[in-house]
């Protein structure tokens, strides 16, 4: 038994799923690399037989990251598994996913399959590491696989070339104490279970994602499943921060290596809060904005006193530093590349760094300091506009409001290179400025959330603001980052109005 | 061994804790009104020896709840257990919450006592009934406090009359596996054990509260602390809500009873983090806005097909239920005072109930549908100034802005009641009118958080405003809403600046 675990993160698949967090090739890229930085040891990069745009993304992901293992997840079937091989074919360094489900309920009602047929359509060949997860394997009472039956598609999935076997707690019901149970039996009863690294993937619906998790690690696992921030649907997966937190500050216990470079924790968390607009409660474990605050007297007592009384762990240390000024207004181009390239950002053609730095002239026309958020954010419109040609573009707009009188908006737009003037009045200038908009591009969608973010520090911050719209079953979002919010709403309804505009590009999702 | 798990929620003390969560009077009030509904066990209302501020709202709160017993922390010195004893003298059911710690790192460096000290020390009388918690219980290495020595102070401290025993994981350093052994250890080891109902106390620093407050469950605590959203200092403490929901879907292996009203636990979570300004992740469990939703197609297939597949808990059983319109427009002075008292908000005099009935008219004018959150971001407002007349108020304000210019912004401000008019520009509207504010108040406050928060649905949805100035090592939050995000960002602003200026309430605070 290996005394390391393999950090397994499956942000950009599993945490994608969650309603409105979908995301660009462009945005996965540059959180694939923001991964590799920090050191995962496997990336999940998505499911490549969903859709084109996720087979694109796994492409471009396993052509460009070369420190991490890329994986793609398939279902058992043989079109799903070439689309997955396709994707996957540039990387040096890949892995296979392949699900399946064994519970009784999901094999009665859902696949409407028998075990037999399970085990028979399994298609767990060697050549690529394969990695089979078993979905919903801790589920109640008559849902849940009988041990047999599970153990018997194990060893058959195991004899055929999986290398890692991976176990879904996919509706976060376990506890640790049954989880653990569960994964000691299968390695116990499966008698080529040695052959096979195990895994764990687990969601966190009653608040124990992370302990279950680990429950399976002291049971033998040796793989978990994690995302950044928790994402995911509903309650979310695994967080990888507090995972790796916990194994870290708890070595005397866990007696195991992860090889994750700490400080590249909160500036991931950042990145993948600030692209897909879900935002980190600041109570939230490693990365919350409280995580390493002390409000209470006697607690500062303490900690003067002696600061290990109440510290287990450094902020320094997860990549909590101070906001750092990185550029201004009399940065020039030189400057500004650089600290793209710092950051990770790689901007593929000089007419787009031209572009950017146009851009970022602008910001620091109007935000006298400029962070590495700021800079982010920057490139993160810029990217959308890119991949796609918006059909809807803002020329400008102005806004007013008074006490005692309705606020008004008017808005010019560029509409396939037309522009047109729209006005709108609504019960704050947001209100205003966003009916304008739908005034002029009929989207007809419901909004079903609006966020703001602030981004980088001080009075004069950036906000980030979130536009979730929803129609006809389809949810998108849209991210737009101004200093002023009123233009930020204004940017960010129009990207999700534009991505509307364009077909659908899901067809189908994975579920573990 | 009771088969009952006893809920103490302690949002109001150790929840408050939280730089940047601290609550009025009132707001503590409707708080503990709320806790009351949802039928928690106890509530910790405060720690009445640190601040007359804390004093006031325990007494308060102790006079007016009637279905749950009332508690207060104290340290171990007669002053402070007088203190406590004074606060809850009004209430029927009341109980006396007593600290000190007992690590050895704790007792050498900040409490300079030998343990024998720590012992007879210790106030533990009888007559209230008594709840000890021993801080850090569960610190690493040579910080934790010897087990004979822990054994020791805890059976003296029964046999003085404490009837219930609280191990606390200050720092959330705990891993479940070792915190249950920790509590059956005890359990076994004190001949007295069983004359008390044992307690435990989780932080969430490595995202385990949950996972080890159930751990000590298992191993015979009967009581857990926990807070609304999990509230509480850096990563907060065990969530109310996961507990609750964990303990009750799995009831087939914990085996235990809750008394709480589920249908009231999603009423809570946004009371409070309306309250406090703190925002609740997406993919928070129970209680985020994701919670319960399904984007996947595989999964949405499922669900259609056998909705047990997929779901471990019901949305409607927590709460979760569509906004549902209560007033507008029309609605009349009775209809208003009716909604009110539904949903638990008393206003005290007539002249009260028509000032927020004028807001209200208000707020209908430029708002169609009026939802319960409106209501109590409505009263929030109101309830602030009512408790202490606010030295700044806005009279009037009109900002503009337009693509290529500096956004302006201009105030009427009444100073002491003298009208005063400040101009201000800025990187955006919100900036241009809060500096336009500041440059009238001068609190010279730095502002360290600035959150936004729909609290209602719909393109016109209220924004509630988050503030947070620092200043001198004084952190204040202002909360402002209003359905223009401009005019919530100067209410909040204000609101925050009026803190500022009242004399500083803290003088202590307790700390597990």
């Amino acid at each position: 038994m290996s005394d390391r675990l393999i950090i397994f993160d499956t942000t950009l698949r599993d945490g994608e799923q969650s309603p409105g967090a979908s995301m660009t090739r462009e945005e996965k890229l540059r959180i694939a690399k923001q991964l590799e930085k920090m050191r995962v040891d496997v990336i999940e990069a998505g499911f490549p037989a969903a859709s084109n745009g996720d087979f694109e993304a796994v492409r471009a992901i396993a052509g460009t990251v070369r420190d991490a293992t890329i994986c793609a997840l398939s279902r058992s079937n043989d079109r799903d598994i070439s689309r997955a091989a396709e994707a996957l074919e540039p990387s040096d360094n890949k892995r296979l996913h392949i699900f399946i489900a064994t519970s009784a309920l999901h094999m009665e009602k859902k696949l409407r399959m028998t075990p037999e047929q399970v085990q028979s359509s399994s298609r767990w060949r060697s050549g690529l590491r394969a990695n089979s997860p078993t979905m919903s394997s801790s589920r109640p009472r008559m849902a849940a696989a009988p041990m047999s039956t599970l153990c018997r598609v194990l060893e058959g999935v195991i004899k055929e070339g999986a290398t890692t076997i991976n176990i879904a707690d996919t509706v976060g019901y376990a506890v640790p104490e049954r989880f653990a149970e569960l994964i000691r039996t299968l390695r116990t009863r499966i008698p080529n279970s040695d052959k096979a690294v195990w895994s764990v993937h687990c969601h966190n619906d009653l608040g124990m994602a992370v302990a279950n998790s680990l429950a399976g690690v002291m049971a033998g696992a040796r793989q978990v499943e994690c995302t950044v921030n928790g994402l995911g649907e509903r309650a979310g997966n695994t967080s990888l921060e507090e995972i790796v937190m916990a194994v870290k500050t708890r070595r005397d216990f866990y007696k195991l290596d992860v090889g994750i470079d700490t400080s590249q924790i909160v500036p991931a968390s950042r990145l993948v809060s600030g692209i897909t607009g879900f935002v980190v409660q600041p109570n939230k474990a490693v990365v919350g904005a409280n995580a390493f605050a002390h409000a209470s007297g006697i607690h500062q007592d303490g900690v003067l006193k002696q600061r290990d009384t109440y510290e287990i762990m450094r902020a320094e240390d997860v990549g909590w530093t101070t906001n750092k000024i990185v550029l201004g207004k009399l940065s020039g181009r030189t400057a500004f590349k650089k600290r793209l390239q710092e950051i990770g950002i790689e901007l593929e053609s000089e007419s787009a760094v031209n572009e950017a730095f146009q851009r970022f002239k602008d910001l620091a026309d109007r935000k006298v300091d400029i962070f590495d958020e700021d800079l982010h954010a920057l490139v993160s419109e810029q990217a959308h506009g890119e991949a796609a040609p918006d059909h809807f573009r803002l020329v400008s707009m102005t806004q007013q409001s008074a006490s005692g009188e309705r606020p008004r908006a008017t808005v010019v737009l560029s509409v396939g290179g037309q522009e047109l003037t729209s006005e709108g009045t609504g019960s704050g200038p947001v209100d205003a400025v966003l009916r304008a908009i739908e005034e002029r591009t009929c989207s007809g969608a419901e909004m079903t959330l609006y966020s703001v973010n602030a981004i980088s520090g001080g009075t004069e911050a950036q906000g980030e603001v979130t536009v979730r719209l929803a129609k006809g079953g389809r949810v998108v979002n849209g991210v737009g980052a101004d200093p002023d919010i009123v233009l930020a709403s204004a940017k960010a309804y129009l990207s999700a109005v534009n991505k509307l505009h364009e077909p659908e590009k899901v067809s189908a999702q994975g579920g573990i």
